[in-house]
């Protein structure tokens, strides 16, 4: 051994990571044992923490539920919206849970609300104790089809859209759409943008079940039956094929960011008026026929989604898009991409493609299209 | 497909992880381009957290590197100290990252800096884009032995040491010993205390090496030598080699965590007069009078443990200390394992075995007895 002699050493390991969605017929029922078995309710405090909407709602039923298991819960209820969705909610839950003090991997905390609720949670207990279990309840949409299915928590910082987060799985994510028959028509769209979305680039069947159904789908009463529970299980069915061989995002081409190369800066250029899975129908709107343009899809397939989407009850463009606002947006997609826009733009409804060379001047093109396509839409919905 | 048929999904994937620690002489020697190629410097701004008494030792040192490889720094200072150790500072280093604004993944950040330092910027790494590639280059042994070896980043919260962090790990940390002779002596001291843990649990000849050279081991001068550069190495080897199977914690039973179950809770009761390494080296006084007293240490090995942390001029006790405080302690380490203590007690030089059941008495006693004995230490040393 000389003093001159480098030595070098390489570490390499695998994380293994397992976790369940499971589907769960009224989960507050005493007599469904789901989560008080998912959250070990037992002897001891466990941190609920739900969002200030659903909390006004079922309170009573979760507290009743909690007791029925002999468990004490320290209760956080959090005001939901993205505009609220930055550290200071996540310092929060970080000092609910330094309150109630769980040790460190047998008493999970119980996350109940929307997509914006689950990333706060899934954020602050990655970061408590560098991992702290919790179980997730979505209660929108959205939430049963996006942020309870995949294992990515985030806050929006500096102004950016989901700028800080982690990759932290929930041990569970225990689904009840009957949670979903308080939700306002509005909120419902809202997560039909994103089963349209992964429909559109990775299920035509689902697409078309849809599409047979649209004015339906479009309210929560389609929940209750046979045609909304296929619609939310094909859904997660698409979303987990697609995001478990690239949970940590290795490959940065991903067919799950389709309606999520635009919107992230259309969302946060008009919160709160604008929710999320708008921003991502106008996003798929202006994919679509970006393609079509291209020649790289049927123009009746554009007009399909396009329908869909109107049929929905959501928007296709903003009167306050600007296309200096849509580059800007690109731009800041194409740095997140790590230099190349790898945009999912679709070839036929249920596959699409990558493409790095989207031009201001399509962008443009796109824009105007769908302000003047926009009455034609319509026309063809009703 | 019926209303009542309950679905379920099960995710599972594997994370690998590959990090590199490499020796490097003259790390910020212009012809030597490990930090370029490890940074790709070049064109486009790039982002060096350094801590602020580094900074003024090295600033231009750095700076005319940079400029060498045509690279634009964007600088942040960050003043040092475990009682700035918090989420402000992670804070700050996101809002730097936000104004440079580098791509996902083809400019790491360079953190240059001790324990603490890395630990804030690779919390923030971890969380900015939910990860952001960085680069380490310790300055401190502490740094050296310790933080750059792992993958914990971390910050405190609530009173709580390192309460708050991830698991991520940097590209590869760059070790400069050389960096070391500017570092005060209590500082090699405080390093030192993290090698002694390693060489007590897990490394004979190590420890045997720093017993042959304890007063040298605490001095800058050694890291200029064979000894001082072999004392570094085994430490990183030991510590890599008890790292690497077990890098996200799924074992609690940890023997890295030695001298890591008292001093959490002396470390953040004195702050920012004790350093962490003299809260372990008192940890460890403390753990090896207890195995002693169980009969599982002879005493001639305690009596060795306790003469080089006092040849090293680290302390073994502090007037301050009460048992309330140190039973508080761990009765906190418990929680964060878990609930059981899993406290590493060493049954001879270089090996461990863990229990559960240590008692206020014992603890008592052993405070007892390093308040009597620390003169017969003395003794022994001198």
């Amino acid at each position: 051994m000389t003093m001159h002699e480098a030595r070098s050493w390489t570490v390499s390991a695998e994380h293994a990571v397992t976790y369940r969605l499971r589907e769960v017929e009224g989960v507050f029922d005493r007599g469904n044992d789901s989560v008080a078995r998912a959250a070990a309710l037992g002897a001891g405090r466990t941190l609920c923490v739900i969002d200030a909407t659903v909390d006004r709602i079922i309170r009573d039923e979760v507290r009743d539920y909690f007791a029925a298991y002999g468990a004490s819960m320290e209760l956080l209820v959090l005001d939901r919206g993205e505009d609220r969705k930055n550290l200071d909610a996540v310092v929060e839950v970080l000092t609910a849970m330094d309150r109630v003090d769980p040790p460190r991997r047998a008493r999970p905390v119980v996350a109940i609300g929307g997509g914006v609720l689950l990333d706060i949670v899934g954020l602050a207990c990655s970061l408590y104790r560098r991992g702290t279990p919790y179980v997730r309840i979505p209660t929108s949409l959205l939430a049963i089809v996006d942020a309870a299915v995949g294992v990515k928590t985030a806050v929006n910082f500096g102004g950016h859209k989901s700028r800080i987060g982690t990759y932290y799985p929930a041990l569970v994510s225990l689904i009840d759409p009957a949670l979903l028959a308080t939700l306002p028509p509005r909120h419902i769209r809202n997560g039909m943008a994103e089963i349209v979305k992964i429909a559109v680039v990775r299920n035509r069947a689902l697409f078309e079940l849809i599409e047979a159904n649209a004015e339906r789908c479009g309210t929560s009463a389609v929940f209750t039956t046979d045609t909304g529970r296929a619609v939310i299980a094909a859904a997660i069915d698409t979303m987990v094929r697609e995001l478990e061989p690239n949970l940590w995002e290795a490959e940065l081409e991903r067919a799950a960011d389709f309606g999520h190369s635009f919107s992230p800066g259309i969302e946060m250029s008009v919160l709160p008026e604008l929710l999320h899975g708008e921003a991502v129908a106008i996003d798929i709107a202006l994919s679509v026929v970006v393609s079509s343009a291209r020649g790289r899809l049927m123009p009746r397939d554009r007009d399909r989604v396009l329908s869909v989407l109107h049929r929905l009850g959501l928007p296709l463009c903003l009167d306050t898009l600007t296309v200096d606002l849509l580059a800007d947006a690109l731009a800041a997609t194409t740095s997140h991409r790590d230099g190349l826009q790898r945009l999912p733009l679709p070839t036929a409804i249920g596959a699409c493609e990558f493409v790095n060379d989207v031009t201001h001047g399509e962008i443009t093109a796109a824009l105007a299209s769908l302000r003047a396509g926009h009455e034609t839409t319509t026309r063809v919905a009703q």
